[in-house]
């Protein structure tokens, strides 16, 4: 992380204050109160960041996918703070108010909701799933329903409304893209946020550290479950990814 | 359970085979292939069955709560199963095909709520949080949401609605009877059934082994609380809820 300012938009944008330190990301302010400075770090973790490890150049990779299928959704009129990158790991977005809840679509079965419910692995399921997790490292991210999260007033019924409809227009276009690169998008994971005139739009990260991505070919997995299954060196997936969407999207 | 059968409305209903025998209730058939025979057990448990105790007479409390709680519902236009009593212990009510969800309605913060969410416990909750479990023993009852219900094909979009109109409706009425006896209706869970013809009513019981039940006065759970927590005898608070239900409602 070297640079500390960067032209943006015929002004200049430089890095203050840190504002958060995530499990994957570093949050920093800038001199523009609408824009925010995020650094992709190399750490991965799971189990709530119970277990945790460093791979050189995990977060320029996240960076660059994310910022590859923000472009392609953008293309497709999807609004999201995506605003450009300062260098292979290091971005700026618009800085939102981020809604408290991760908003996961499932399109096969897997993780969790094989437990849960009893059923097979990589089932279709039809129609897809969405769920909402409380964002909370304490309570380790809770699943929780639409009822919970209005009474408890991280949303209203019609935020909820809005973030299923965006939810799934992502999800339409992000299956397409996978479908065309030979990669089954099982699920994953969005944040949503609010810009300061109230409008909701998509925030935080895509990117393999948040999907469940299987080769079509193969059945391996591309994404963060290498790490959390102990399988080898996440990395080798994640670059087959990028490879995969730069082939595809340039 | 000595009544081997009873005549009910001009006709006489003969107890059949046992369909199901679960934690609390015995259900069998009968001659009318669109009625079952329903035994209150005296069986406690708790824990999904993992604990297990014997209160002599608590079926019969359950049965008379039960059945003073569906007349006044019914009053009230609800569409419930309960047809009659046959004894202290047993009732017949209309066969449905059980939706196999629980329907939680929480109106004060406790039990799992609070340790999932960090909140306080006997909070008001504005708007009342409506919850659905999935019904499997092997499975420990698992939360879900409309999505999952939805997509493993439990209940559509159009039942779900249905069944949460239906719960706001039993809400109402019930805190309202509950208010009235000055005790707080804190959370319980409701069972909905569909009738040959489609339509889908209220089913299952109404008791404190569902419910959260606390005296306004003392703030002492009147529920099977008592029974979970190891405070003394169950019977004493189901007792006490009939006489005061029985008190306002002759
Ligand atoms: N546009 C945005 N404005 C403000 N905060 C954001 C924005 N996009 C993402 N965030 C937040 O920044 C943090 C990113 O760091 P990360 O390491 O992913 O955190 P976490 O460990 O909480 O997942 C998250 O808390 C995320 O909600
Ligand atoms: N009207 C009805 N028709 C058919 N089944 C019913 C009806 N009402 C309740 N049931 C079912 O009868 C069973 C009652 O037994 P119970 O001991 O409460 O079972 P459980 O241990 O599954 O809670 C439940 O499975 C419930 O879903
Ligand atoms: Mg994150
Ligand atoms: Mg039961």
């Amino acid at each position: 992380m070297t640079e500390e300012s960067v032209e943006f938009a015929g002004q200049t944008i430089t890095r203050a204050e840190l504002i958060y330190e995530g499990k994957a990301k570093q949050v920093f302010a800038t001199n523009d109160p609408t824009i925010i400075w995020m650094h992709y770090m190399d750490q991965v973790t799971a189990l709530n960041g119970k277990v945790k490890e460093e791979y050189a150049g995990k977060g320029a990779l996240n960076s660059r996918i994310s910022n590859l299928l923000f472009t392609y959704l953008a293309d497709q009129g999807i609004n999201h703070h995506w605003l450009g990158s300062v260098s292979e790991t290091d971005e700026l977005v618009k800085k939102v108010a981020i809604i408290p809840l991760e908003v996961v679509t499932r399109n096969y079965t897997a993780g969790h909701f094989v437990s849960r419910f009893g059923v097979k692995a990589h089932e279709k399921l039809e129609p897809r799933v969405q769920e909402l997790y409380y964002k909370s490292d304490e309570l380790d991210d809770p699943f929780m329903n639409d009822s919970q999260a209005i009474s408890l007033g991280f949303a209203s019924r019609q935020d909820l409304s809005t973030v299923y409809a965006l939810a799934d227009q992502v999800n339409e276009l992000l299956v397409a893209i996978f479908n065309k690169i030979n990669i089954t998008l099982v699920d994953y994971k969005l944040e949503f946020g609010r810009l300061a005139d109230g409008q909701i739009i998509l925030a935080d990260e895509l990117s393999p550290d948040n999907m469940r991505l299987l080769d079509k070919e193969t059945g391996k997995s591309l994404d963060k479950d290498v790490f959390r299954q102990k399988q080898g060196d996440l990395r080798l997936g994640y670059q087959d990814v990028l490879n995969r969407l730069e082939e595809s999207l340039k």
